[in-house]
């Protein structure tokens, strides 16, 4: 199944929104995983699954410990192909090189990981992400307006009286999206751009990092964000999820505070 | 030693500006090496060293292969800083995330993996990428104008009269170089942005790819790039030499035709 029928289906089958970052760092496990970043993998997306459309890794946190990490990584997505296959899997990369250097991230983050889907950059332009971009199967979530500190210093440049990241959602809507596979990050702080992003890209689902830890407003990025038939996002939190004493209980209270929004 | 005067104390040391693309793909490899990627970069090493200011692996090389690639990686790591600690060595990740994630990318290339300088994403803006430019010993190298087939989609836009990546080099000159520790992607096929970007960042070091089977003309390039005192380029090839006949050969022609440039 392509990547984003994929979303829609679980989202549809769970009534769930739902992204669960695992962006585990073994410095802050509890302790009785002794910093096993894969067992403790394991034990989130047990409590987490019945109300996730989908699963995050950032790969910087497992980057961070070379070989370890990438067999973590592994693990986790055996995983998660094995016991929870209609679970979206979304590598948080954020890649972006020639096409040439990008071909080895497609085989290593589609083929040989396994993932539906995967973050990129969009300097380099829609060339050369072509790799990506070419296999319909996957998703491709573009970064268009993201929420970190600093964010506006390049993504609100003014460009022909458009900030530059509604022009990268135009450049991905009218250019990049050939084969129906891709999709916008738009972060949880900027309410008035993720509905202009809606405006923009029609029913293209947008990932929505940024609630829970980072401090986004769900109910008004729900409300902003959702495309004609209600649904489309996929809002993401790591932090408030996976350290929570409960995080099936937090999973939970994200999803229903989601599916609150009337 | 900082990465830039690092850089600076090897081109004068060894007359060169000459930086060799590691982007060592098992399948293109001499067949004596039996697809042994870490005893090919040895051998490349062993072989241009004399004639090379810099080493510059493309990561989605050794990512392609998963732990195998991180182990050939961390591998060459270790036997240039054996060997060559003198040449400076050049992660071309073209990593950026936000500065949490940016943390775990810091740890693996600047810490555990001991790269002297690293390429950069600018989308997410200076705030993000702080926790490698805090880092004063290690050089941050921001894509501003690659050469890539498409690079012109949005590195050529125009904000306030002037195209993208002028806007971006002169943020990096003017907000991100705090530690004078910045440098600049600047594409070989663009010669008349080359010249622009010189004017724009005064001496700061550009890394110059796109020679050789890429095709940029090495004579214009350092014409056009060359800093006040006629140095200040680090002009990679990759495939060029590294599967020429004689690396040696074709890394000291290439050289030959930067210092024959008058």
């Amino acid at each position: 199944m392509k990547a984003i029928a994929k979303y829609h289906a679980r989202a549809q089958a769970v009534e769930s929104m739902v992204c669960v970052g695992l962006d585990s760092d073994p410095a802050r496990l509890p302790e009785r995983f002794g910093g096993d970043v894969a067992a403790f993998n394991r034990w989130i997306i047990d409590q987490t699954h019945p109300f996730a459309c989908a699963y995050k890794p950032n790969i910087a946190f497992y980057e961070a410990r070379g070989g370890d990490g990438w067999r973590d990584l592994a693990q986790t997505m055996d995983y998660l192909r094995a016991h929870h296959p209609a679970v979206l899997t979304i590598c948080d990369a954020k890649r972006g090189d020639n096409s040439t250097s990008n071909r080895g991230y497609v085989a290593e983050i589609f083929d040989r990981l396994g993932f539906d889907a995967v973050t990129l950059h969009p300097y380099m332009g829609r060339a050369s992400n072509a790799p990506f971009l070419e296999r319909a199967d996957k998703g491709c979530i573009i970064l268009c307006r993201t929420s970190n500190p600093g964010d506006d210093e390049l993504q609100n440049m003014e460009i022909d009286g458009k900030p530059l990241w509604q022009v990268v959602a135009e450049r991905v809507r009218d250019a990049w999206n050939a084969n129906g596979n891709c999709m916008l990050v738009m972060g949880a702080t900027h309410l008035r751009e993720i509905a202009q992003a809606r405006q923009i890209v029609g029913d293209m689902p947008l990932l929505v990092p940024g609630v829970g830890a980072q401090g986004g407003d769900v109910e008004a990025a729900v409300r902003a964000g959702r495309d004609s038939t209600g649904g489309g996002l996929i809002i993401n939190a790591s932090r408030s999820i996976i350290y929570a004493d409960d995080p099936a209980a937090a999973a939970q209270a994200l999803q229903a505070s989601i599916n609150a929004v009337s």
